[in-house]
């Protein structure tokens, strides 16, 4: 049993860092049948000139989606879209990738605002969880099209991934904390990680997996020049876990190389 | 090593439920230089006459102060009168106990607004963020005040408590779930959980010891009628597992009886 890295697969932030080089990577490997909704908040801005590029190199493949995780509106109009465009097809993967870090440059408590705390969490966690309800029922109809023959190979057919991070970990704070203070982050990471725990039980009656990912330390303008590992390598990474997850993987964290990650 | 149960106490949400119990119980078994803060939205409303009863029983010892958590203003000048009141003696214990669960009845992620989610995200976790980011230089002063002597008994002379859930725990999110789904409350308390985490390292240096506490399922109006725990037996074991917390319970979630509840 694993997740079929193929159908309509839909990535928020991928204009630049890793979702990005997620919609790249998946455009080269995924088939023909295989669809990219890849959303940005101005499609047509100086912004999105990179992910432009890549429509245009793989024609038909993919579709620029524009979306604003911190407006309802933006969201259901999206969602909306991709419906439409589905017509009576599914969704079968759903990459939540996106997210903010706020106060930035990272800040200590004391220089943390209400308002950072109410950002971040609207962003990391409120945009995900309205994704993954609005979607519902497109991921449900991506499950029910199992033809027998798909049901042989025991492919998961829809799926949820939400990429978090490893300072998610409140195990792992009094390690990581020193180096990356990062209130609102952190705690909208594990509310991310908590929303992800209830997902995966509440839509394993639909055969639906929720799975959090850490992509490593990664060259992006969230992980800052000093990180050691490229979007090539952590996408690689967590296309390769991604492809191999299976029921049991449902709810929990795992890195980019596939260890799980303690809560 | 444990936290001393006297000085100055603030506790949030103790017109009614588990907070009512902790006013009364600490007004009954502190000394007489203890002084207890209890908050409440509407110190004059029909909804704080048990806490105004108790005010009267024991004079002298209970100021009621208004708090809206949602409210930044509201905190700020909560604090505000609380360190005017304590002159330049220092706050010993924070209890960041009140807290909502949206939406009310309980319902499923269907009827979850993103308005519930910010909502209880805004009162179970920024609040408590805030007046701790604000009472921080009264805590530090408590823990300042240390006299040799009491040095000796190696007491903790200043902790935050914050009043979390078994539901928070990710780890039993498979046994929890289908009885208590609560997206929001969940979300917030395992970011309160993180919030916990995060101060706890941050003020270790500081002497402050931070912990999360989880009352029991109790007989409240959070907690309804079926809860087997009334709050007199929850707080009696709430008190007793804060007196004997020591440094390595810091940035833990444990539960009234004392037993560590895992992440
Ligand atoms: N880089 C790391 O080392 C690292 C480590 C652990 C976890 N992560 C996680 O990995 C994911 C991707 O991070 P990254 O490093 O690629 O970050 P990034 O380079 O900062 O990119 C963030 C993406 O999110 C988008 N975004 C921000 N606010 C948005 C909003 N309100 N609505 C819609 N999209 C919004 C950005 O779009 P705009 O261009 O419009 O701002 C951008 O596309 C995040 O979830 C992050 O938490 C990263
Ligand atoms: N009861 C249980 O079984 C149970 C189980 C696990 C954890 N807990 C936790 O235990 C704590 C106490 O719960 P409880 O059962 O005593 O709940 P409760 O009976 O519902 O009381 C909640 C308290 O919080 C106050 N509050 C609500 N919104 C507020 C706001 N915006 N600003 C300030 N105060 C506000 C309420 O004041 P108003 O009267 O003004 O609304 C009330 O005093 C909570 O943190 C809860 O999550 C309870």
């Amino acid at each position: 049993m694993s997740v079929k890295l193929e159908g309509n697969i839909f990535v928020t932030g991928s204009n630049r860092g890793i979702g990005l080089e997620l919609v790249k990577q998946l455009a080269e490997t995924t088939g023909e049948e295989s669809h990219i909704y890849a959303c940005c908040r101005e499609p047509e801005g100086t912004r999105a000139e990179a992910l432009r590029n890549l429509t245009t190199r793989y024609p038909g493949k993919i579709t620029t989606i524009k979306l604003d995780l911190s407006d309802e509106e933006s969201i259901s109009t999206a969602v909306q879209a991709v419906s439409k465009q589905i017509e009576d097809g599914g969704l079968n993967l759903l990459i939540n990738n996106a997210a903010i870090n706020q106060p930035a440059p990272p800040a200590p408590l004391s220089a943390t605002r209400k308002k950072d705390m109410m950002e971040v969490y609207e962003v990391n966690v409120v945009g995900p969880f309205l994704l993954a309800k609005m979607f519902l029922p497109l991921l449900q109809r991506a499950t029910e099209r199992d033809t027998p023959e798909e049901c042989k190979g025991d492919k998961i057919r829809a799926a949820i991934i939400n990429i978090s991070t490893i300072i998610s970990s409140m195990e792992k704070c009094p390690e990581t904390f020193p180096m990356a203070q990062m209130y609102p982050y952190r705690a909208s990471k594990a509310a991310l990680n908590m929303l992800t725990c209830c997902q995966a039980e509440d839509f394993k009656k639909h055969n639906i997996l929720v799975t959090a990912l850490h992509p490593g330390w990664v060259q992006t303008e969230m992980g800052g020049e000093y990180a050691p590992l490229t979007t090539q390598e952590s996408v690689e990474g967590m296309l390769r876990v991604m492809s191999s997850l299976s029921k049991k993987d449902s709810g929990m964290l795992l890195d980019w190389k596939g260890n799980i990650i303690p809560w």
